[in-house]
């Protein structure tokens, strides 16, 4: 007798592992460490950006008073007193009719309010003593940088939750954040199943195949933003297989294992999620490919039995394993990102469930345009090579026409949906 | 006198870095991490797959010429003589009305041609044999996944310079690629220049600033595939400087400097590479921001002398250092990708030169929308922090309207351009 499962919808299978969440936790690395990290607290400025008045120009800075009285019929001369560059600061009291060499980047002399551009300036020496003068008059604050333009102290610049980018990491120098508070890796733990698994160095062997999903399982993790622990290939034995995963689930934050869910003679996982006493969220969901995905709770851990279908695989992996990955991440927007994009070829493959379809997302004139990156077999890994993304074709339909607008899950993108289902 | 220099346009500018490409080297990397490396020769299918003819199902393999009389009211009874999961091979000689129970995966037993799914089967048994009866026919072939029909042998299925994601994890364990020949990484070097620039963990003090634009600079080098060598803050003395470049250049591929390269009295960066003897490629771009970047050749090695302005000195790593890394890496499309996208708020601002605007690219019902980031001054971090594009404004304009069509570049995307210019 074949094993009757009830298949409940993706959404809901969903809802059901979210419910589940397990809080991260957090760890200081250092900023040289933290590019790609997730933020785990706001990024906030503990100074004012800039924190003097500056000049953003390579001139002279005045009183613009002084200029008052400048136009091109009627130049005014300012007597050169002193010459900074960045990083320096002028002691000079600045008088009536002064002015101070200052490069980009250099804090406004006292008593200064404008800066005339070198461009801008004729300068001249008159006993050794330089001179410079302008034929315009200045406003005051004209080309200062005004203390706090670009940040005031205090401000929450960057949400706990965001992925750690170039320009997040130049802000982090720019406030003194030599430690940075991010989101510490979840361990995520991953054993395959399959006694027609070969290790990647083994010669080919009748009946076997080498082993690919672990290695893609593994790049989906380090892409969620967590890292491995793998504790290899199930042992064929019942018994060993229980207690290798008894003994796992203690090392790690999430268990994931590939293979041996699914109603066959030797799919041994139900029978370890009953022995271990685990609350077997959903063992099959409405979906091509991966419907066998099983997903059980135990202890405030939870246990992903992924299909060994490749394509199974991996969809099971973004769909249920991911979003709970980017919520220890702190992230708000844990789920694949859903965008519209128009189908760019037909699929007339009748959908009686819901159907994820590996696909190449590109770009024309601005608009998002999705078809199928290979064959649409669970089992066929070239698809997954060219895919960055995922067509939802909705259950109960007899196929798609070129033309239609389509929902596209994406794959290589850190935005998130909130909830996409 | 302040010196002039004669700006090119970005596009001439880029073609005369990209004339001095540098040939990138490769080398062997486990698979275990080669994720996120690029590949430096095309993936082979070095086997068929599957590599036998194997069964899509759990079910029973049979003979299909002994279900031809199979119907509703004649269902057609066959002796299950053997029992196979994944990985196993049957080794009994099928005979007429013989099935043998499979599962998914496992190779089709010799004879065998069509496999009839388990749900599809009625089981029985008599005196302890086991028994199935079907009630339709099957063609040669039904339910059976034929050698090669994923992939053949010989068959190119990745191309070199592709980015390696999960997928191609997957591909590489499957066709035995247990090291993986992968793009080395070039060697950027790094320095910063600057009397104003404190470290991360210093306090900071009147007229001096955190140095931000090594942490940026050193994450954009990574996500751009290449492994960075900082050499630290240069020196105030100019010898010092001249020797300590001049040092540099021999353990590294690239050499970027962060400021010093402008106009300025204490920009010392035009006089070292006189000194040199560096081809000074240009020294003035028509561009904002970034006009100032200066790009110079030198024995086969480029040295990008970029803007001491947080956002110039990214858009000069972006534009002109990273195609040359990615062209190392075998990259076919080492530019930016640029794609359309409708602008979505007015920019008011004349553009003289081309204006590369930092912007938050975003998609609305399948459609790319772009608006600035931050406020558009090259001192200001911010808006990097939120930068997922680059706008492109050309020069010569009063501004852009709400609506438009406009050219964006995509930072964190890892297709890429041709040539985009």
């Amino acid at each position: 007798m074949v094993e009757k499962r009830t298949p409940i919808q993706v959404g809901e299978a969903v809802k059901k592992v979210m419910s589940h969440s397990i809080c991260g936790k957090q760890e200081l690395v250092s900023i040289n460490e933290s590019y790609g990290r997730f933020l785990s607290e706001d990024l906030v400025a503990t100074s004012d950006v800039p924190h003097f008045n500056r000049s953003p120009y390579d001139g002279f800075a005045i009183r613009s008073v002084d200029s008052a009285e400048a136009s091109l019929s009627n130049p005014v001369e300012f007597e050169v007193v002193d010459h900074i560059g960045a990083g320096y600061v002028s002691n000079k009291e600045i008088g009536e009719f002064q002015a101070v060499r200052i490069m980009t980047g250099a804090q406004m002399p006292m008593n200064c309010d404008a800066v005339v551009m070198l461009e801008l300036a004729k300068t001249s020496e008159k006993n050794g003593q330089p001179y410079m003068s302008i034929k315009r008059s200045y406003k005051p604050g004209d080309n200062v940088s005004f203390a706090g333009e670009d940040a005031k102290k205090g401000e929450v610049l960057v949400k706990r939750g965001t992925k750690i980018n170039p320009g997040i990491q130049a802000m982090l120098a720019t406030f003194g954040y030599k430690e940075v508070p991010v989101a510490k890796k979840p361990i995520i733990g991953l054993f395959a199943t399959g006694t027609e698994l070969l290790e990647v160095e083994d010669e080919l062997q009748p009946g076997k195949i080498r082993n690919s999903n672990t290695h893609m399982i593994i790049a989906q993790i380090e892409r969620s933003g967590a890292e491995v622990k793998y504790f290899g290939k199930l042992p064929d034995d019942f018994e060993l297989c229980y207690e290798s995963i008894e003994s796992a689930i203690e090392e790690v934050d999430l268990l994931i294992t590939t293979g041996g869910v699914s109603v066959g003679d030797f799919d041994y996982l139900p029978q370890i999620y009953k022995k271990l006493g685990a609350d077997v969220l959903f063992n099959k969901v409405a979906m091509r490919p991966g419907s066998v995905t099983t997903v059980a709770h135990l202890d405030g851990k939870i246990l992903f039995g992924l299909s060994g279908n490749p394509s199974a695989c991996y969809v099971g992996f973004e769909l249920f394993a991911r979003p709970i990955i980017r919520t220890m991440l702190n992230c708000p927007k844990p789920h694949l990102r859903r965008e519209k994009a128009v189908l760019e070829v037909d699929f007339p493959k009748a959908n009686p469930f819901t159907r994820f379809v590996r696909s190449k997302l590109t770009i024309t004139d601005g608009k998002l345009v999705a078809a199928p990156s290979g064959v649409d077999k669970s089992n066929i890994v070239m698809s997954l090579a060219g895919a960055n993304s995922f067509i939802i074709l909705p259950g109960g339909t007899r196929g798609y026409e070129a033309h239609t607008i389509v929902d596209v899950l994406l794959l290589e993108d850190h935005e998130g949906s909130e909830w996409p289902w």
